[in-house]
């Protein structure tokens, strides 16, 4: 196995640990990403009985896991800059670690997402021409996904961090959702190009004097419309928005079920399937920090199994396709 | 009829204007809002004509509908800035210089957002001790409504803005909604204080410091859990969670009605009916500008007759209720 291919995958973290991202790191090998592809970092005792209550073995060998031991977890509400300081073994700072020394080419957690964004962004630098990592999130409401970054790693940015954004995004948008020619659009309250903040205003001008396929501003409504493939705002608006959806997501799937039970309906349990497979974006797999010398993905706490095979998954499409060079070209002389 | 409960209601704004309107000015006199005590402002031949069809009658007597004309329309695309300059007889126009010259205390349009605005904030002033209006919206995710401001009409606040914003807020939903000691929170991206932007920063060191029941930081999707009555944001923040509802309720709306199709369930229209009800915050007859001398009130541009007497009916309670005078009282001295 090429070491830079391989996906270290953060066992404690998240929500449902260990069994979680065990359950999830077989359902990814079933898949079809190979077991040999994956570092399984954590406690070592509880990733191996883990793995032998699953009948799934331990080792180099094809179709064995390897395990990278790691003693310490950092919880999913300690501060991450405490945190990391705290527990230089934990498995986010070993993972990361991996990446940074070559023995993998990606990270995956479920784990504090501050932390993980922190180890990677020290740990593994920015990728060459790159001024500032972005977390970006793949949403899909009309059938067209739409790639947003940032989602919260910088929440005061300048103009030309947005405008590496767009350029980050358009690369990931070609790369792993293999949608050519991708357009961009920057997060505002209007269209007119006057609208916004001094930020917007020139960030607007550098998208429009660069060569990407740049169609303006767009509104936080027009994600429901597929008009662009990239939305590029600030880390702050992009985090607002994320749980905006998640909350709104949750609230709406509620008041279905309630109006259901009122009812007494006869929808089957696959319509209900169907709304939440539309309204939830954790079927991408989760973030991708973009922008770090190293491919991170960052699921959400509660992921369940299928979303941390989506998340294995992600990484290894980024990997495959190498996203990270593909920005390193793109960016170079910009 | 006190001049200063009268309420100028734009016949001519909205996408389904002046009909909408008319209607929903009917449906406002049936809830309960005396006919003199409103002055429907528009081109007179028309409205006179549309309160004929209708059968409803003209003039200052008691049951009857007053007219004040204006000849000009602002549109729903035009430049607010431009338009209003072009056309000082727009209905939007001689309808703020209704409350501008005490012939009414409110304002209620379906019009352009910016234009009614920008007329409200040139024309009427701010009240004394206000140093910038905000756009308040009330929503009700949890059977608890919940206020933001600002919603876009100060992009960039200061973060003494924001602690009015606090206190315009909290007058409001003791006056309008009727909840005693109302909680002020501060949209923010995580809990702690040090979270998010200098701005937020600033404005937490404020609000804390103040005699409003402050709880501290919230995050976007707080509000669909019910912790805090008034939520502080600034303008572009709130416009685009504004918009974010609005295109996520409107695609879930499609969404639900086509897994109904699909399965071809047995919901009846009520269900869709308390659905929607529950996602569409025109329920709460729109938004509130405050912070200006008289009540704004600004509807959506497709609002339906039941939207445009809502408004008329918030008009009206904020008149009753004094909200202007306890905005003011309550801000002297700090």
């Amino acid at each position: 196995m090429d070491a830079s291919k391989r996906i270290a995958l953060d066992v404690m973290g998240g929500d449902n640990a260990p069994d979680c991202n065990l359950d999830g790191a077989l359902a990814a090998v079933r898949a079809g990403v190979p077991a040999e592809r994956l570092l399984l970092v954590g406690d070592e005792k509880t990733i191996r009985a883990g793995l032998e209550s699953r009948g799934a073995s331990v080792g180099e060998a094809p179709g064995s896991f390897a395990i990278l031991h790691a003693p310490d977890v950092i919880g999913m509400e300690e501060k991450p800059g405490v945190a990391l300081r705290a527990k230089p073994m934990s498995s986010i700072s070993v993972a990361t670690g991996a990446v940074k020394q070559g023995a993998a080419g990606a990270h995956v957690s479920m784990g504090n997402t501050g932390a993980v964004v922190g180890a990677a962004t020290v740990g593994l630098k920015t990728l060459e021409g790159v001024r500032r990592p972005g977390i970006a999130v793949t949403i899909e409401f009309t059938g067209r996904p739409v790639t947003v970054l940032d989602m919260g790693a910088n929440v005061v940015p300048k103009p030309e961090h947005l405008l590496q954004y767009g350029h980050m995004g358009a690369v990931f948008t070609r790369d792993v959702l293999k949608s050519e020619s991708p357009r961009v659009g920057l997060l505002n309250i209007g269209e007119e190009e006057s609208k916004g903040t001094d930020l917007l205003r020139e960030a607007h001008a550098l998208l429009s004097g660069s060569d990407l396929d740049f169609v303006g501003n767009v509104e936080s409504g027009d994600l429901f419309k597929g008009g662009c493939d990239v939305v590029v705002t600030d880390g702050f608006t992009g985090n607002v928005v994320l749980k905006l959806m998640e909350g709104f997501a949750g609230f709406m799937m509620k008041l279905v079920m309630d109006q259901l039970k009122a009812h007494g309906a006869q929808w089957g349990p696959e319509a209900l399937a169907s709304i939440h497979k539309q309204v939830d974006y954790s079927e991408y797999g989760g973030a991708l920090l973009l922008g770090v010398n190293g491919i991170v993905v960052i699921g959400h706490g509660r992921s369940d199994p299928t979303a941390v095979s989506n998340a294995i998954d992600l990484a290894a499409r980024a990997l495959d396709a190498d996203v990270n060079g593909h920005i390193v070209v793109g960016l170079a002389g910009r």
